[in-house]
């Protein structure tokens, strides 16, 4: 389908895009471009075999790739068009991964005067909290939803290829605008992974005081796992979706601000009805999980 | 090591009490009581032998026992000490599992005028948010921790048969004031399951006015799975240790106000050291998890 793909970044997503493209033989060749600073990553990348190739000079990474998919962090998009716009080609399909797009719009616009029509943005909503290639599958995006947010001027030639390559790794693609792909996201995953971290930070500080989490059930173990998460990748998605995350938090304090009020007045009612609420409304989540497995 | 278990209540705990405690070969009979509308699980509960017979009155189910397990949800502990009371027996050993140890000791106090020195409140610290008899396991507690709140009348004989059938069960077993476990349970525990029912509350609804959680990454599975716990369950916990989760909720909402400051004002490092001191605590505890296996 692709002559020459090139990955800008070969981490965990930029890597397990390489080995789910190799799997399904969507590409004939795989390159990698990566900083100086990265060689030790990029070598164990083609040493597993994951790309053909690396370069850290761009102009090489790029000859001869028809598909470009900028893997970096979302912090770091802005920098990578500004090194690809002098390379930039009307004949080249370009898209990305970030878990933000507003903001990866707003950059592409701001370099290239407006968003190019062949970058076509995309996420997929998929990961770990594990980072690096070696951590890379080709199973990752397998079953998984992958998000475009097309914009006016994207070209209908350029989407079609990259939703094809997304289904061809595996995932059911939708499209929506930026809009509301950065809403549901603030909800459903950058809001989670700031109550996480807020959480463990709390109890890490009094853990410190006085041993805490030697005595933390189960359910604490996943309720805390993402916030093992890189906090680098997060610290740029809290600043690039902020204008949505902002008012989400303040929502949720209001939520809790309601429970705290059921409790210290004994509302049984309302506390039962808030706590099966929610577990109806899991069970829904879970539902709609299963339907796309 | 015990004649006759009698378990009060056959649900998940009560019946993997019984699973465990015939696994390991810890009693020679193991009996259930439960009330007569629970007679479908408990008729389950022989059917499946986890127990040898089961009585829906109190007598016939205290015959010849010479351990009691109290395995009722906390909000029902305080009936069943009024219910035990005229049979209480200085020659057998009383134990519980509930979640919050305060409230079952002000029960106990109430219907004995003191706490009887032949109770010994325990909680292992396990659990699942599936319920009944048919979620029971005899692996529940391996490799888990049991805290055994002992007062200063508990009698040593009672406190040190407890401590060993738990042992046996597989747990590792810690002794703690009451006042410490309901603070620490309430911090790992509590607070985070009404952090999630909160969160999963918020976001149920704004799903019911658009689609967010058919977009919900693998991060939201977990981190939202004891958001489908029992209401009931946690209804009665919630209530049973207000006073310790009331200031827990006010610090994290303080915690939150924090970083929605940070946020704000785009304070990168703040923010930066927030997420990674949240991650290092995650490792650490982490690190203990691994420590008990």
């Amino acid at each position: 389908m692709f002559k020459r793909l090139c990955v800008i970044g070969a981490g965990l997503i930029g890597g397990s895009v390489a080995c789910a493209a190799r799997a399904q033989g969507l590409c004939e060749q795989i390159v990698a471009y990566g900083r100086v600073e990265d060689v030790a990553n990029l070598q164990t990348a083609q040493q597993l075999g994951v790309v053909d190739a690396f370069y850290t000079d761009l102009p090489s990474a790029l000859e001869a790739a028809d598909l470009v998919v900028i893997a970096v962090p979302v912090g770091a998009v802005a920098a990578i068009f500004k090194q690809l716009q002098p390379y930039w080609s009307t004949d080249v399909v370009y898209t990305d991964v970030s878990s933000t797009k507003g903001s990866v719009l707003d950059a592409a616009a701001q370099v290239f005067g407006n968003v190019p029509s062949n970058f076509v943005p995309a996420h997929p909503i998929a990961g770990a909290e594990r980072s690096g290639v070696t951590a890379a599958s080709a199973d990752l995006f397998k079953q998984r939803r992958l998000i475009i947010t097309p914009t006016v001027d994207t070209d209908e030639n350029a989407l079609h290829k990259v939703q094809q390559f997304w289904q061809g790794l595996g995932s059911s693609v939708s499209l929506m605008s930026v809009e509301h792909h950065d809403t549901v996201l603030a909800a459903t995953s950058h809001l989670p992974h700031i109550l996480a971290f807020a959480l463990v930070g709390l109890l890490g500080r009094k853990d410190e005081q006085r041993e805490i989490f030697k005595y933390a059930a189960g359910g604490f173990k996943d309720f805390s796992r993402i916030a093992s998460s890189d906090p680098t990748m997060w610290l740029d998605i809290s600043l690039a979706n902020t204008q949505e995350i902002l008012p989400l938090i303040r929502q949720y304090r209001a939520e809790l601000s309601q429970i705290e009020q059921m409790l210290e007045q004994h509302q049984t009612d309302a506390l039962f009805q808030t706590f099966s609420y929610a577990q109806r409304a899991r069970q829904r989540y879970l539902d709609q999980l299963e339907d796309l497995q």
